[in-house]
């Protein structure tokens, strides 16, 4: 190594006395060439002397059975069972001998985004389906990521999909209100923009499940919740979008004196920890991730060994009724 | 591109009919090359024609301001505050022509980690002090990252570092308590190993404001929090480490008929917008961490400048007083 400049391979080769090719041979364990042993000891202790590391795209040459995952997240804030998901894909990942790491720069899409990952080189990408068009799939598979995967709540053709169920969640919110005898049902659509299309899709889901169901666009904001919560006129059940929601609602109608569930249902979504401590204690659509950090890995296994696969759902979901309807 | 083989700087070259230098010069708009603008119009025609997208590791080569940040986060699970000031800071990176990336594999540390992120070829490295090693640190060096910075709440010799003053949080928590007449301090103790540490390290804090503190270890658990309550003899103050732990005594003192404050004071820590909701609402520590992500992002810039830059905090602290107290 001369100076500051970080050692190469070729500073390598030269240190060891050996043609650039060999060191390539000999640091990326490739298979079927004819090295001595001794041979690759000296190349591997100039490596060591000289602190060369070999690129990580050089890797992915090996055996395929070794590499980087690229998750490229949607330009949304990231709840705690986002987050939580990545943590255990991370851990699932890294024990069959994948590295996963998340790209930001979460606003490029497209072409643009498939070429800026693909110079990580990564084996594999996974990707929210907004941020994928089909000329970006291409780059990617031009690049030979050999693993490319749609995240997102409706798939698109030529590749498998992590997929999210949300119709599903407004519709199970829905049957379960009914059960409880509520006829008049509001469904909450958050403002915010990052997550109102999650919103719309758990309305549609509400309103399939047969009943007319009342929209109500809502800020995260105790204003807009407390005039909400005047213009109720008793009887109501409320599907709150989610949890974080469902104790906007609850800290709400706690201030205006109505009885939850006597006069209000309210019903969540997420079954965050949080959410269990509020009086009366929510009823919530739990979204079980579980299976999904061992699925995503596997899928991304079958895929960069050539397999051919379809998409995956990310959760299932289950009524947890507890004490607000 | 030959079959599903990638296409290489080989390929282009021998496709655009230059040499591989010449690939590289023109792709990476490296200064000081005289190459006409026919050929480089050539190069870039063969390369979008063949797929071919540059290495990562060959733009560090360029100027310097533009390049990849490692990210290589603690293996604690991440609440909301680190998550939104991670994607902050991506915004900031990328307005400054970097990306960054979260690197996996939360459990490596030492060598083994400094060589696996080498292999990304980052211009920078942010990772938790649990994680780098003096040896480690010369890894990065040798294969050319600029800037090497730790995160945590104590820092170590020989590279700058992101710190949190968790002591403060204990100190200006227990300060309040005291000023809002309370004698008899409680500060909890999370039993969970990942944030275990900075309970104790905001229990130090907690000790240093003068008066008698007494640590009492609880696990996050409804059962636990009665126990905890059951004990209490009335007219205490609580530091309860976070606002996840403030929200669980505050669900236990109202299932136990203890008034908030009139029995017990609670403080949190973090001013989570769910906190907000409780009923009394919470008084708590806010980490204003406003200002890391730029200054975070400058001290990268700096470094990677090959200036010299001391440690940072991560956030300022300011106690919010609402009801609880």
């Amino acid at each position: 190594m001369s100076g500051n400049r970080p050692a190469t391979s070729m500073d390598v080769a030269r240190a060891a006395g050996v043609s650039q090719a060999t060191v390539s041979y000999v640091l990326n364990d490739r298979p079927g060439s004819r090295i001595s042993e001794e041979t690759r000891a000296r190349v591997r202790d100039a490596a060591e002397r000289l602190g060369y590391v070999p690129h990580a795209g050089a890797r992915t040459l090996r055996t395929g059975s070794s590499g980087l995952v690229l998750v490229a997240l949607p330009d949304v804030p990231q709840g705690s069972l986002a987050t939580g998901l990545l943590e255990e894909l991370d851990r699932k990942l890294g024990g069959r001998g994948y590295t996963m790491v998340q790209y930001g720069a979460r606003e490029v899409k497209g072409v643009a985004a498939a070429k800026a990952w693909a110079e990580l080189r990564p084996v594999a990408v996974l990707a929210d389906l907004a941020r994928l068009t089909g000329a970006g799939i291409e780059v990617l598979r031009a690049a030979g990521v050999k693993a490319i995967i749609g995240m997102g709540s409706e798939g698109i053709g030529g590749i498998p999909s992590v997929l999210a169920d949300h119709e599903g969640v407004g519709a199970l919110a829905v049957r379960h209100l009914m059960e409880r005898g509520r006829t008049e049902i509001v469904a909450i659509v958050p403002r915010e923009e990052g997550i109102r299309p999650m919103g719309l899709e758990r309305l549609r889901g509400a309103r399939s499940a047969g009943v007319p169901v009342r929209a109500v666009d809502l800020a995260f904001d105790e204003g807009e919740a407390a005039a909400f919560v005047a213009g109720l006129s008793g009887g109501e059940g409320v599907f709150a979008y989610n949890d974080d929601y469902a104790m906007l609602l609850l800290a709400a109608l706690h201030d205006a004196g109505l009885a939850v569930p006597g006069d209000v249902a309210v019903v969540g979504c997420d079954d965050l920890p949080l959410a269990r401590l509020t009086r009366p204690r929510l009823t919530t659509v739990r979204p079980d991730l579980s299976e999904a950090p061992a699925s995503i890995a596997t899928l991304i296994d079958r895929l960069v060994r050539g397999e051919t696969c379809g998409d995956v759902g990310i959760w299932t979901l289950q009524l947890i009724g507890r004490d607000s309807t």
